[in-house]
């Protein structure tokens, strides 16, 4: 019963992320979800009591794996290597999780939501300063900025061609450019 | 008469763009812009029959604008000097236009609806190609796609408190970084 359970709650994530994708996050209802999986509103209702109880769970994994990133970059010596870390981390997550991070990263009732979660505030925060930290004044934060931006925005369709490798590394590629980063020379 | 009915399709335009910024375009009705604005939803009809028309209208200023940005570029000598005009020009474009940018570049309902227009589709590749002319392969189109996404995304909340000269000074400064351009010097 327990895996059962287990089994729809994630089958329901899996839908939303589908619909989140096609309609955003404003755009989606538990009733299209409900819809979409063939089941009732009251079935989604056992698992999730609103729409945004659904979205922090498709979100939690991605949260997750944000702030293990961002916690190894804190973790190494010198602003370089954290900047650098905290960009290799972050291009392979957005790239792992492409279609998702291309909605997210935009829809603005998504973020509206996730930015009243003061933990989701809190890692934002952590990954500017990470790579804003390279450069005093407002460059490093409009750097910065552009740099988290551009990533998961350009995740989205227009290069929707391109194979993940490839897109990993063009994108610490001009990552490292934009924030005068040197390629770290490779481990003898 | 004529321009009592030009000041109320205005009226309805600027309310539209609020509610957009504040609840996404899909998360907006023309039912919402009524109740706003304080109005039937019949009287919204006479002016816009769907929400699609409403986004056109909201966004044709915005393409036209980059439409003439795009030809200025285009008709300069030498694929730096084509590149450095866009990156100019599209800074200073999403400076002035900050909040609307930051809501469209990102929502997929506006999104699909604006690339459903071939005019749009087409701008928007005349765009990445005045970008992506500089280097050959993959890299000027993440490149391209970065700078695009990454300034619209950039001007949102993040950096609200930077005022509109040091945001496009930034960008600008960012982009040519990015793309490897220098900064041309000044005309004596």
């Amino acid at each position: 019963m327990a895996t059962g359970a287990t089994d729809s709650r994630q089958r329901f994530i899996d839908v939303a992320i589908r619909l989140f994708i096609r309609h955003s996050f404003a755009g989606t209802s538990l009733q299209m979800i409900a819809d979409e999986v063939g089941v009732t509103k009251a079935a989604v209702y056992h698992h999730f009591r609103t729409r945004e109880d659904l979205l922090s769970a498709v979100v939690e994994p991605l949260v997750e794996q944000v702030r293990a990133v961002i916690e190894q970059a804190e973790a190494q010596r010198g602003r370089h290597a954290r900047a650098d870390h905290m960009l290799t981390g972050y291009a392979d997550l957005v790239v792992r999780n492409r279609a998702l991070m291309a909605v997210l990263s935009g829809d603005p009732g998504a973020i509206d939501m996730l930015r009243s979660h003061p933990h989701v505030r809190d890692l934002i925060e952590r990954q500017i300063k990470l790579f804003a930290d390279l450069e005093p004044g407002p460059g490093g934060l409009v750097k910065a900025a552009m740099l988290l931006a551009g990533t998961a925005g350009a995740a989205g369709p227009v290069l929707i061609d391109l194979d993940d490798d490839t897109l990993r590394q063009q994108f610490v590629g001009a990552g490292r450019r934009m924030l005068g980063l040197r390629t770290p020379r490779p481990p003898k």
